[in-house]
């Protein structure tokens, strides 16, 4: 690399995402790039395809789109929602308040439920939604609200609107893979997520699971996207083999997505969402124990890929976040928006959520308060941390 | 890898792209996936935004957008071209007419000199649109249509436009990098390519070089996208280490996208564009000496970056491809919409633009004539290209 | 790569090894480097070894050395031959005449078999020296002598040596993986391959297959070496996971080794000998048609996996290469000691044993040639091999 | 991988070597393996040997043996001892006095030195068997004898051993790159050292600089190998271009030799030092405060890259490795011969010698403990390390 920056590569990035990869994505993002036309190409496109409907423990051949998951979001909204259809927005955080902005540009109306962004969604609110709004028809819930590092009740709400024959779009892009979570179980129309966060991969690509339901619902609506950067459709039969594809994919991309199936599904998915649930329950009771807040209201609620820290008062996040990249090269993340400034993040996904980097970050974080004058027991918290880790082990 | 396929990965890509990348690039995309808001990250991306830059000779860092050129020109289309916008869009194949479509959706009304697609766009005809349509606001024009193999003449028409005070939309995916094109050559106010091409990279990324006066219409465009796969605006910016991403960047593709930079700045861009024309005049010598008839009208014309030739009578385009691939394992492209079927495409790009490779041209389409019975003389079809290449090597 | 060499790297490698590798090795290459002492690589290399075993057809374990073969086969000599041993040489080019050489620092005295550098060991040769030695203890064959090309009457010869109770060596460096040679078929009792040729890795590593009777005969050797370099007997156990490594393995090389052997495993023996001929034969073909002279006596004897063509009188090897390599970026291989000047080989190994490479290795041969003065015909050249390889391919 | 162990690949490595490598080190690996004899090859070769020079800060290219520096130093013994050479042997560990068993393949007599294997080689003892012994023609000295952690005072002892006229061979195998140690600063005559330890690489070559004196004792050296693994002779001039290989180098090894040299001059040799005594040192402040001994007899003897931690008593070192390897995915060394069961080594070599690494080390080792049943104050080791580290970024 002929590029020298002038700040020193970091030592563990514990982001919310991108997150560091597995080893063995890396090799597989250096795979020859074939020729998508090629037979060999379209058969490995096929393969992965199918290889991502067993990981999210569906039938149909995963859709895939080739931009990161929040133009992938977009595109659904786009696809999805039509002219005559009203909209239950769920607002639980930045990313499902952000998710009504492009709702707006397609709906005919939207009902919104939004709750402070250290809360989760109560799937009765939502039942009361329908009972008030009987007309409707698109109910779009963000699962891990990632800007918040909290968990929404997808499967209660996702019983709900299944009951009320509504269609159900999910955003799982930093929850799949981190936790025991897949479309069926949450009855979602459109379960949307993507290899850069809990699969350990690289950013690029949005993976999604859609219904017939769906598929039926898109095809209604006049105003879906065709030939387009926003639309699904085009994509909708790029997974077989025996079908061209709208235009080119990111072939690299799909080279790691295959690898980052492979890391998930051979390593057994119980197995992957334990060690994501052990060092975040380890990384809260570190942080706790070093006295400081967490930011969700619950534990019940603190997502097992990400957990969220009050910044300490009198603090600026983005020192604290300097501190420890400079003390210690390990890499946290600010908030996002209306949470920006308010919390940092420490992502636990893919290699990474391991429990001994639960220790580095409680240490991390501890240090880089420290630097910043604040008296803080590193000790308590990385001694709280390990005797979590070490029941979890047990 | 786990996958199995039932067909043997290609020996040789030759293909239209995406091209086989150079091992330099496929390194670089197993890079560390680092986090995009780490300050060594950002000064890395505007690094390559630089880069960029310095490769396309102009002095702005380039707009990088996270997606493959196609969504990028549809971007552009919809950032640049506003309701009161008349465009002159030049068809000269199949991606040519194509960008018609997209700037439909934007523009209030349209202008179009289409000429046979085996065929250049002519300056003439141009200033003539110019004299009969003084509104002319915005020109597309596609300097190498892929699916045609043909070059048309992007500086003539630049200054064309120039002088009539319109902007111009130069799509140079196929052409930038493997020939003598630059943004400031052709008078382009939006001047389009990707690392998946010439420059031997993967697929995934478009780089745009956008002038003062482009973004000036594009702020005036009330319609211009913003929070959106198709916004140019949301990365005006973003280059700059000081600056947030509006989305994720695809982190993997842009350590490819360095490394295919310097692959090409190191080589020295006049080296690169001469092993380009030389392997491109090699393999139409030999196509010629076949008694194969080229694609284009004159070889004055026809692409060094890749060598479009005529199916011959009888034969089906997809057999000679099938046969290439099963007898010498060499990928080659049939046409696309208009020219499917008529015509087969040779790449010259990136690590295949080498004059051997003319030679594994010549003889795997040969060879793949003779197995479905066609008499063909392979031996006079290398003889001519190996003398092309001891006089481009002289 | 900070390195800006003089010259360009080669385009295409077609050199009798170190040759190019495959893909998929390459990315091994790059996997993690685990600590050897760590149950995960015990327990890999483990796996390795046994990998190896299968592809060599034997029951045991191989026998790795961290050490490219000549000093592998070095290791043979000296680990092998006691103070009390007849050794006899069978020499039909370069590497068999060096193994004397290693043979006399150990042996009590050796009897050498010695033909002309392009010519094959005679089976009723190695007969008749038994009956005239009877006290020959070991016998020492290199299968394919790679400074000529040629291959000797392996399986004749081992049924010989076995008959009479000696024991033998067999040098199957450059043959194995490329074509139909195993330890059983020979009755080899030292069966030295590696890596870096027909199985298209990288070179680093000897892989043995050593016999019951060998191991018993290396015991009772009071001169075999130990604690060493030159020390079979300190890795005889090292392939089992519960056994320490005598020092640091080379963990990057047992990684491409294990990509090297899946990737043969995986596409069929069978399949990558087919390969390996046909190119050979189609290089043979075009070779002689555009005039040239094999070096090989008789086709019969002539290596599937390495072409050793007659340097033309009047003409220097080195100035052939030389140009082959400026004109195309083709890689070949001069002779080695008494072949030097000679002859120029032209390797068909791993993922160069393709057909279409013949048709690259008689063009860049053809057009050095012809730079360098000469009259050839390419067309005829590249016209018989496309004939032999339309045949092969049927 | 087509590889499924029993047990998951390690989190961390925190060994003595084989040491985890860097990302741009495993990239470098995976470059193309060219052919040896290349044009392009042999610049390169010269390149790296060169770079070597540079970094270990001598003028000549480096003598790069193509094997891991145990089989290095063996070659050494025998290239270098002759049949009248009297060998003063210093041996502080289990390789220094391993040594003398090579040298007594060679030598005619040898004085040893021989302390505790927790202190180091007093260099008034070394002045005093020079002035018993003015014999004396060669002295080996073990830097850093990993096995013990400990450094020996190599620039006195190898003051003493010039003002003496005698050659000195330094293993500098664990020590160079990771602290201030060069041939020049202690007057060695062959200074021994690899990729595999503080340069953060693979294992599998061994890199010297071999004094002029040093190779005119070689020249006189009636038994000094040649044609041989143990040979230094063979490849005193493969550095060069213009000279051949004896045998083939190991391409993919020398590739990754290149990218860890660049990793280590980019960064700045001053820097990278650093790091490794801060990791050391609050890695030694932890395991001190959590109750538990250092090896070394002084932390003045400690070595900046490796701590040796003396085993618990009552405890079984095998099963300390194993809790952490189980509980933290975390890799820790044993001893090894004398040391094994006595201590345990916690590298910190290459990537891993960032203070950050020193709170996994002491976390890992302390919650290890704790797992087999002992009461340990991780918080309390944390601290102290945390402390050291503040201290030392300060």
């Amino acid at each position: 690399m002929s590029f020298k920056a002038s700040v020193k590569e970091p030592v563990i990035t514990l982001s919310a995402g991108p997150v560091a990869a597995y080893p063995s994505i890396l090799q597989a993002l250096s795979r020859p790039v074939q020729y998508d036309y090629d037979p060999w190409f379209q058969e490995f496109y096929e393969a992965v395809a199918r290889k991502c409907a067993r990981a999210m423990r569906v039938k149909e051949p995963a859709l895939i789109l080739h931009c990161e998951p929040a133009p992938g979001i977009e595109a659904t909204a786009a696809s999805l929602i039509g002219p005559e259809d009203t909209v239950l927005n769920l607002a639980s955080g930045v990313y499902g308040k952000g998710f009504g902005y492009w709702s707006a540009r397609y709906h005919k109306d939207m009902v919104e439920i939004e709750v402070p962004y250290n809360e989760a969604i109560s799937p009765k609110a939502v039942a009361a939604a329908f009972k008030k709004n009987p007309g409707i028809k698109i109910v779009s819930l963000v699962h891990h609200d990632t800007p918040s590092g909290t968990i929404n009740p997808a499967r209660e709400i996702g019983k709900i609107v299944r009951d009320n024959n509504a269609l159900l779009i999910v955003d799982a892009v930093s929850s799949f893979g981190g936790m025991d979570i897949h479309p069926d179980d949450c009855f979602a129309d459109v379960f949307i997520t993507g290899p850069g966060k809990c699969l350990g991969g690289a950013p690029g690509l949005t993976v999604m699971a859609v219904s017939d339901r769906a598929w039926k619902h898109i095809e209604k609506n006049p105003k879906a996207p065709f030939a387009s950067a926003l639309s699904l459709k085009d994509w909708k039969d790029a997974w077989s083999r025996k079908k061209p594809f709208p235009f080119t994919p990111s072939v690299a991309e799909v080279n790691g997505l295959d690898a980052a199936l492979d890391q998930y599904l051979d390593e057994g998915p119980e197995k992957v969402w334990h060690r994501h649930a052990l060092t975040a329950r380890a990384t809260r009771a570190g942080i706790r124990a070093m006295g400081l807040e967490l930011w969700a209201k619950s534990e019940a609620i603190a997502s097992p890929t990400c957990t969220a820290v009050r910044v300490p008062k009198g603090l600026k996040d983005t020192d604290i976040i300097a501190a420890a990249r400079a003390e210690y090269g390990v890499v946290l993340s600010t908030g996002r928006n209306d949470t920006l400034g308010k919390l940092i993040r420490i992502g636990h996904m893919g290699p990474v959520a391991e429990p001994i980097y639960a220790v580095v970050a409680v240490t991390a974080f501890g240090g880089a308060l420290r630097k910043l004058g604040r008296r803080v027991d590193i000790g308590a918290g990385v001694e709280a941390a390990t005797r979590v880790i070490a029941k979890g082990k047990a």
